[in-house]
């Protein structure tokens, strides 16, 4: 066991500047903790947000919610699974540990546990800003609730890409086709071919989805959208809704999902129309169909277009919504609900998210990967950190 | 079977007026239809909504889309369980019927039931404009697919206010419950204490709810609310979220029905302001709750406060919505989901929906019946008509 | 339209034989009827079972539930949208027509339909003895409560023999899988690898199973299991519970699917033990599991190989299910509940279930198809007949 | 604290005996576990199973799963929540406990609380015997994983009672009834009418059941079930089926629960049947409906009536059950999925479960409670201990 005080970390600076630094070494601090050594750690879409300063991310925060690596030191009261996984390979979900102690919103593992309907916490945090904790996109990282938050994967690094995945973006990629009522056989259109909307997309096609359709502005992603077997909808050619019923013949799809969130803009790409995806998919939707919404709307954005959007209102066709009975399933994935089904399909080679990563890097390559990825040049679809 | 030609009906004459006039009495037109006498039919808030000229009805037409009879003739195409039924208590529900139908909206009865879900119909339409259909304020009425939208009721005058609320408002009330996502033991706050809100009300305590809310303003309905078990909350004496959460000490409801819809009101009860439920319910929800609406929202709404509203588009808390995950279901109510159930109920004496009816005048005096609801004076709740 | 009164249809004469005979030309009846002119029809397993005297059948009978079409004549009192289908090609769907009506079972399509949960039928009847129905194993076959019972299809011949199979096995498998209690990203065995039970493997695929185990002896049908990219298990050579928990490192599988039913045979393929099937289930399926059983148990076998099975008594680890705490899902599919959504995957290319056809032969040839089907040789997997 | 190292606790000696004995006090072995100061503890119907010799149960055990009390002490991982609980009153259930650490099924919380459903444990064990445990029918029990396992309470002695049977009876009632695949509204039988019956019959009633049937043959069991609501049917006096299907016109219920289980008897109360209950629910349920078995069958049993029994073999109408379409549930309840619900109901005042309790006496009248429990005479239906 290394004996260093010190390791490298991603630091958020200011916006749109992440730096490498010098920090500490986490430590035990609670009997339920684990450290571990981190292999991979990916940057989200959501890291971006902070990335920009649309959030209300302090600087001088380690960034990085998705990691996984090699457990090297176990708090006492880790019980005995995970004791005897020392050498095991953990996907650690930082969000959804950050959930346990966020100071003003009092919470426990008791509170996370004992959720009747195992679907979702009942506490959740701005998890855009990290909370009380220290991120993974380092050399080492502090995991709370480990025998909760850890997920046990098997030796080796055959699957090391796509277990990565399992943190974050594809139990909510699937989390947001489960929000939207889906059942197999029916066709769903996905807003967004960012890493989440790819991941539901995807989830979609594994599930039995009839059709699937993804929609964004950004070759590389509609290349990818096709490449799962999916349809590829550019926007920027045209409006996606007359699009997709043009293909079926002006029959409505069974479910939608908004990938896409707050930061919508209008076919040049440019425009920020907060309401531009929820409007389109209620237009899209069957009547009694379903909006399942991954994407991320905030309730306060210092950077909205407009005063409302600020404070996080948005105003859609909500009388329309309600004449074709439609449902809507939104928030933050419980990650846990979906991550050891997820594991075993990439085990049995059913599934391979890591087509949707376009670059592995070395840590310390993370200031420039986070700027191209930021502005989406050089096919940056989906980096990861390697330590 | 009587030969005449002509019955009484209440007409709607133009905004604020309805007149009995004779009209043509019903004749079977389709193998499928049933022509019942009518002996109770209800005036529903959604009545009101036409009656007031906040929907696209048109003069001429019959209200009427709560009735109940007794089968008087028979299509050809009914089947042998309806023939034994010539004297059966038929509780009608013209609301599904007209989605069957309307020209705008073809379809058929192949595509109402052969919905896989059950749950709700894969076309609706703008039922609060009553479609092609005459209505059953009147002496006779005819059902169209009565095979479908019959339902076999006892014979005998025993429960007959309660089974008239069978047609729409009952189910409706529980449908709203369940769009929230409701399980027994959870805490529910109902906006609004109409027909339809207490009949929410209602069926959380049926089902067993810990604690149901009432939200209201006007005495009548708090007191109906507090007999049925609930805790009544009077808005025009303060915020309802900050008196329910100062009951609670803190502690958010688990689920919210919004049972007002797009003309809701300010505490002053006069000035509308269409998102202020929807406002309510994402502040008073806990995180992962669900928000039924059986409230009827418009796509098209002449008489809006603003021309936002006006189409139908509703400025609300989104980003906070997303914060909290929560899920919101929306529409009319597929009343055969639920109706034979609460039939079942009624007959075993564990529901007696009635005690929403306070009034029950014969059909001459509906004019003067509509004027009183419309303006919630006299302790009007609840309307039967008796031909 | 046709004048001619006979036409021709294949006769159950006695325990192991059929003949083709010219029977009656079937006519509208009741308003809700179609008449359709057979394009295919599939001998079904559960025709084997009559075919075999191990029913209720009486000699006489047509046979054929899996019938698809042209439809030829309309009731009056059949839809708009059916009206407009003169030419379109029907799958139908006549073990559900049959139940509508059997007079020992009364029963009206106002109780199939208003089925709350709009998972099953109320009411049931013996399929296995085709109750009051002419089958379509024949020139014509007559359709009732054709609204209900019919399902539109794309007209041409692309998908024929694909779409012929949504009157039964592809659902019924389906279903199976459905009555486990599966959910994607699980495992199952399946039990029997006949046409059910590779729909049922066929259709964990398609939802996105993990892995899904075919267990059976004929070596064709555990190549297509393979084919589509399920994993075969032998019985013959060995324990099928041992074999797939040695292949899984001990682990238990999630669920697990009965495709075999009460004439179950112990490894040599020749002695029958109607327990066998659901005692490996409940010692290979992990504890809170499921077990889905599409397979036909029936409450009088006169072939049965002891008094207490002749009688449908069947004896099993009741208190390991117990101690395990497994659920059982039974009974005959509600076909209209899947085979809209599995004819959506059929045309989106997505779904191919034609995989499990081994022969498509001329009507005439039913005699020696039923023969050599029975007899599992010359590698009949699943036969259709086209008039 | 006190520092008393031996305490009193309720020994079991042999078959048909138990002893007050002085027993080391327990200490926290784990920084999960707390130790609770007993207030309250019940013997439950599966104590008895203990009692008769009939489990694999050790002389020398105590006994003991139902408990509640004041936390004493509190192990160093467990969480801020508790913490701030040392005066809580907690509900503990030792059943699901002991799942937890049972060496030959080797789990941990990890498994316990990442179960993706929230519904069951992956891993049972067989409760009957205690586990590794020490019981609550003692002056102090420890709790392992306390986070998980203790329930906070309010303060105070008001629901004491009530409270209590939160540890597994009333859960367990209530899971029958979900087993059941019931739904509001329904019709509901249950067999037997002790403490987990009257539970279950009582949560049906809350849930909004239109009728509840109980069967038994002990009076107070059937007074007490008609006092809250049910009807009760007295077996002795006739087939408990043929006496309901009398009450309905005919008409099957639509669903039932086994609150009896594997020690079953016919009509005289004596001869042991482990199939009765099972055949007779198949009987009376209708097509389609479901069967909850929360009553224990085991996969031992030395004094059964039959070598196929002892094995925990059952035959029953499987045939017959296909037909019908009907599913089952079985096993153990996850108390953890219902029990803070019902502590809201309890508090809210909707739900007052310790009707069924007929004694509440001090902890060293043990031996003569047990005796007269298990003879089920002097109107001992269920008995609270107070240390």
């Amino acid at each position: 066991m290394p004996h260093t005080t010190t390791m490298k970390a991603v630091v958020y600076e200011k916006p749109f500047s992440v730096v490498i630094c010098d920090v500490e070494k986490p430590e035990i601090q609670h009997p339920d903790d684990i450290i571990v050594k981190v292999t991979t750690s990916c940057i989200c879409g959501s890291d971006l947000h902070m990335y920009e300063g649309r959030t209300a991310a302090e600087p001088g925060i380690v960034f990085g919610h998705e990691n996984m690596g090699i457990v090297e030191e176990v708090g006492t009261a880790v019980t005995a699974t995970a004791l005897s996984c020392l050498s095991m390979w953990a996907a650690v979900d930082a969000p959804t540990a950050k959930k346990a102690a966020l100071p003003s919103v009092p919470t426990s593992i008791q509170d996370l546990l004992a959720v009747p309907t195992g679907e979702k916490c009942t506490t959740v945090t701005l998890y855009v800003a990290m909370g009380p904790y220290k991120g993974g996109q380092a050399e080492y990282v502090r995991v709370p609730f480990a025998d909760f938050n850890a997920l046990k994967l098997p030796p080796g690094k055959e699957h090391e890409a796509d277990f990565a995945l399992l943190a974050d973006i594809f139990p909510t990629g699937w989390h947001g086709v489960k929000l939207s009522g889906f059942k197999p056989g029916e066709s769903v259109a996905v807003f967004g071919g960012g890493p989440v909307g790819l991941m539901a997309a995807y989830s979609g096609i594994i599930q039995g989805a009839s059709e699937v359709y993804v929609v964004d502005r950004v070759q590389e992603r509609l290349a990818k959208a096709q490449e799962i077997g999916c349809i590829p909808i550019d926007f920027s050619k045209g409006d996606a809704v007359d699009q997709i019923l043009k293909l079926r013949g002006g029959r409505e799809v069974d479910r939608g999902v908004d990938a896409v969130g707050y930061q919508a803009t209008t076919g040049d790409g440019k425009t920020e129309q907060p309401n531009v995806v929820l409007e389109s998919l209620i237009r899209l939707v069957k009547p009694t169909g379903g909006l399942g919404i991954p994407g991320l709307y905030v309730p306060k954005d210092p950077g909205a277009p407009d005063s409302a959007a600020a404070k996080g209102y948005i105003s859609f066709p909500f009388g329309k919504l309600f004449e074709k009975g439609l449902t809507i399933g939104t928030g933050q994935c419980n990650v846990k609900m979906y991550n050891r089904y997820l594991r075993d399909l990439i085990i049995a080679g059913r599934a391979k998210p890591s087509f949707v990563v376009s670059h592995e890097v070395s840590l310390d390559k993370a200031p420039e990967a986070y700027d191209k990825f930021d502005r989406r040049i050089e096919g940056y679809t989906k980096v990861l950190l390697h330590p």
